[in-house]
């Protein structure tokens, strides 16, 4: 078995994922970044979740790098969170540059000065289109560099870089994941929007394998 | 001529590659990054040498961080910096975990966000057997990492990577790096303490090509 951090969104991918890797028999931690999101919320659902699971949960703060981030909708105030489907062009102004690469840097340093074995991160398929540092290719480069980055030899996981979020729902009911915790919504309103990239990606994937997702949306027009 | 964002630390190296990228004709904006070292004062020569140049400076504040980066002598008060040279055993206790990955993922974030070409670290094979994120395989790896991370492709250069600090040294001197402006002490005190492994090296650096560096060192036993 190995010790392993999870790289924790607060998100219903990552979050099977930590359910995922405690199944397989790992020990595990898990840590969320705050570079700035505006649905900073998520972070409150990733704290719910490792409370519940009596996981211990760091949050790295980045907010100092924003303003080296650029315009970007999920970053920015100023430019809004485009509303409408994962596929558009207009999604890619929700891509904060280089977001992976930096999260994964953290979490490896953190595995190494605790002496885990690996980092685990949630790429999934249905990422691909917009976001180029959810590619597998991505993935593989940077897990040769992980395990080369010391002396001790930390490993990049991502089991689910293969599957869809469709999937990843149904592996997240398997494990009895607690989807009405996990935040997913771009806006970071109240409730749920129902409008954005994010929002529509995830009543697609539970629609999938009719499974019953019971947050509710703003709009609920799908 | 590429634009390339260049990791500066403030001390010979990095301040040498500053000099050779500019000398190339390359555009340049330079990148500091506080991860809590000791020997902050680094960071005031970065900023001196970009002032002098009409560079632009940036320092990512990565302090927030310093929790997870476990016990190691440059970031932990409680743990004091190793004297003597830099081949010995006790130089492990300078390893801050990941380093390298961490100021190359901010600077590619940066430089997405510019639409520049590339990122260039100051590597060289006097790292080698101490920080192994200074290894040609790394940055080979982590290369091909950086070049997938966006749909616009930036490039790490690491144009030392095979020279040693003594080649650089020279370098530096045939483009009058001001040199008494770097800083390279791990101690971070008034003067360059001279005994730390990093004066060590720098002492030998200039000595192999015999050219005259003109700090002044607490302790002159070398």
């Amino acid at each position: 078995m190995d010790k392993v951090v999870v790289i924790l969104s607060g998100g219903m991918d990552s979050t099977t994922l930590l359910y995922h890797m405690m199944h397989a028999g790992h020990g595990v931690k898990a840590l969320s970044v705050n570079y700035g999101q505006r649905h900073v919320r998520e972070l409150d659902a990733a704290a719910q979740i490792c409370r519940a699971l009596e996981v211990e949960h760091q949050i790295a703060d980045l907010r100092a790098i924003g303003p080296l981030l650029g315009s970007n909708s999920l970053t920015s105030e100023s430019v809004d969170v485009p509303h409408g489907h994962y596929e558009e062009e207009s999604m890619k102004m929700t891509v904060v540059p280089n977001r992976n690469m930096l999260m994964i840097s953290v979490a490896v340093a953190w595995a190494v000065s605790l002496k885990f074995d690996a980092v685990a991160y949630g790429a999934h398929t249905g990422d691909h289109a917009i976001y180029p540092d959810c590619r597998e290719a991505f993935a593989d480069a940077l897990d040769r560099a992980v395990q080369l980055c010391d002396w001790h030899s930390v490993k990049l996981l991502r089991p689910f870089v293969g599957m869809d979020k469709g999937d990843i729902a149904r592996r997240g009911h398997e494990l009895a994941v607690p989807f009405e915790t996990c935040w997913t919504c771009y806006e970071g309103g109240e409730k749920h929007c129902g409008k954005c990239g994010a929002c529509q990606e995830r009543i697609e994937a539970f629609a999938k394998f009719n499974i019953a997702d019971r947050i509710e949306y703003e709009h609920s027009s799908v």
